[in-house]
């Protein structure tokens, strides 16, 4: 640490936050409350916002900057005297050296495209961005569109938070994934760590960021188990069979990816709390009660008002990769979830494994199965 | 296989099930519709029971052996006609060489005692048996009792694995784990698989078994969340933190002990239907929603109707261990359990690891905390 106490003696390191819902407000609460009166971060941390006008007439960023609190994404928690929130993206990301996004994905595109060239030269990123796509060629990593298209090294952060119980401080932990500076990945454990929110840091930038994406398809199997009453143990039979194919499939896709990475909290924690909470879990329980006679389309509509269902899409993705690469026998799970949210499979085909038992060579150093 | 043919047309084996209990009963309907009419297996499956009389004035064997079902323990279940009870133990298991053992762990001794010299030299064994003892030296493993005091080789069978869901045939998966031959452990795993209940198997016996005990202490950290009301995102953590110290405890306490193994059935599976149901997490939540004020002693004999609470004796056990050899501050979660259940400390301390952050390094090639 001697060396970021001298770095901190020349210039301290200041913090903008892209990104302003519910997650975004959260993560900017967690790191202002850091840096306030930090030798190594300027108190002050900046928060872009997607202006819009409230329906008493107020624009977001103004109400925020009044009341201290994101009242449309994060009513009644006070984020911190010193998160500004500013309307303005070029202007909220110009000063900053960590710069922390926390966007819905399909944005990211457009917001590196706006960004190019404006952002510091010294800048560093982290990711907080779950769910990116998964093309047939593999999957497109935001922390890698991040800096190919800013130039700029970028970490990711996941793991089991979901955004209103940590704002309310309840205990949490997080993944922090680096590719190469340990030190950098230190700055940013530094900034968000709280007592009640722990981190921890892996050299497996593609593993943990494929875990957030993943997850979801494995929250969709879950859903279907719950929706089919099958009880505990075929559930946490499912969500194994979903860790070891989530685990499996980044392997095959990025050689670099170590089996550890799975017990952090970007795995197996993320992967427990989003299948028992969450909302793919919950739309696949109702499909799964309608035995498959409403579309994932219509529930959605009724059951989330307007939010989007991740898993479903993610799961076709997941479908195109593995057809394209003759991969389906090897990952039964994730074939299934896609066939039956399509309408190819009954919803209890979930638990239906005889014909293609798990196939656990796939996983280096796992069990043999019969 | 080959030679498994060869065998087959010498002499077929013969299986026998020591214990009758609710998992017993389970264990031998599983057993008994693979032995039927399997070239390699006699149809017949012998069941040891402990005999007991009815209510009615009928001998508990009898019962079973005129309805095919175990009344007491597993009623409305055909166990499969070629299942016989046999209250005589020595009788039981004089003519099988492949023996399944299932009873309380604390009558395993006993059993032992008397089958010293009564059982075939050529037998196999199998423990399904959870929760053995963990002695200040070391933990006191069913499968080393079994295999020192009646000189067999011994696998275990351990997983997420609630008896009533697979009687009833839903699916599930379990975990078989070997000392030495592989041949044996694929035998053992014929014996058990169906299209419902898929086996691996692990050659990592200490890792399997220590699995199936030490799960019962993370069920009381979860259970002590769930009575905090802290949520599913704590709920989560607390129970990858739990998974991780099972992890690093049996790799201290075995040095063969395998990462993979804690990714089976046996590990995140059984974890994970543990701190959902379960007694040990149900008695833990009702004691932190008294904020301590009741013993685990008396809500264990409020709620559990004479069954037995093992995750409090077990925590105990733990700690005795960790404190003979000076480890608690690297495992704060299984000693802040025991120091909760004693009335050390508080239920919420089970959240409160600012002071003792997770020591990940204890966890070969794991991640670094901050």
């Amino acid at each position: 640490m001697g060396e970021a106490v001298h770095e901190a003696a020349v210039e301290k390191f200041r913090v903008s936050v892209v990104g302003s819902g519910n997650w975004g407000s959260v993560a900017a609460k967690l790191v202002a409350s850091n840096t306030i009166g930090h030798p190594f971060f300027h108190d002050e941390v900046r928060m872009w916002v997607f202006e819009e006008v409230l329906p008493c007439g107020e624009k977001l960023s103004d109400a925020i900057n009044r009341t201290n609190e994101n009242v449309k994404y994060l009513n009644g928690v006070k984020l911190g005297k010193n998160v500004v929130a500013d309307p303005d993206l070029e202007n909220a990301v110009r000063e900053a050296n960590m710069l922390v996004f926390v966007t819905p994905h399909q944005f990211m595109k457009g917001i590196c495209k706006r960004l190019g060239g404006k952002i510091r030269s010294d800048a560093e990123g982290i990711s907080l961005i779950k769910g990116m796509e998964v093309k047939k060629e593999g999957p497109c990593m935001i922390s890698k569109l991040i800096t190919d298209m800013l130039g700029i090294n970028c970490c990711v952060l996941m793991g089991a938070n979901i955004a209103n119980e940590i704002a309310f401080e309840k205990f949490s932990e997080a993944t922090i994934g680096y590719k190469h500076s340990k030190e950098v990945a230190q700055r940013w454990a530094k900034l968000f760590s709280q007592s009640y929110f722990l981190i921890s840091a892996v050299q497996d930038i593609e593993g943990v960021e494929l875990c957030g994406t993943l997850k979801n398809v494995v929250a969709i199997a879950a859903g279907l188990v719950d929706g089919l009453d099958m009880g505990n143990n075929t559930k946490a039979a499912i969500m194994r069979i979903g860790l070891r194919e989530m685990r499996a499939l980044s392997k095959r896709l990025f050689s670099s990816v170590k089996d550890s990475t799975f017990f952090e909290s970007c795995g197996v924690a993320d992967v427990i709390t989003t299948c028992l909470g969450g909302r793919n879990r919950r739309v696949a329980e109702a499909f799964a009660r309608t035995g498959g006679k409403k579309s994932f389309n219509e529930l959605e509509a009724e059951l989330l008002q307007g939010q989007k269902l991740q898993g479903v899409s993610t799961a076709k993705e997941v479908y195109d990769v593995l057809s394209h690469r003759g991969w389906q026998g090897l990952f039964p799970l994730l074939t299934t979830v896609h066939k039956i949210c399509i309408g190819l499979l009954p919803p209890s085909a979930i638990v239906e494994y005889s014909e293609h038992a798990p196939n656990c060579s796939l996983v280096e150093g796992s069990a043999e199965c019969y």
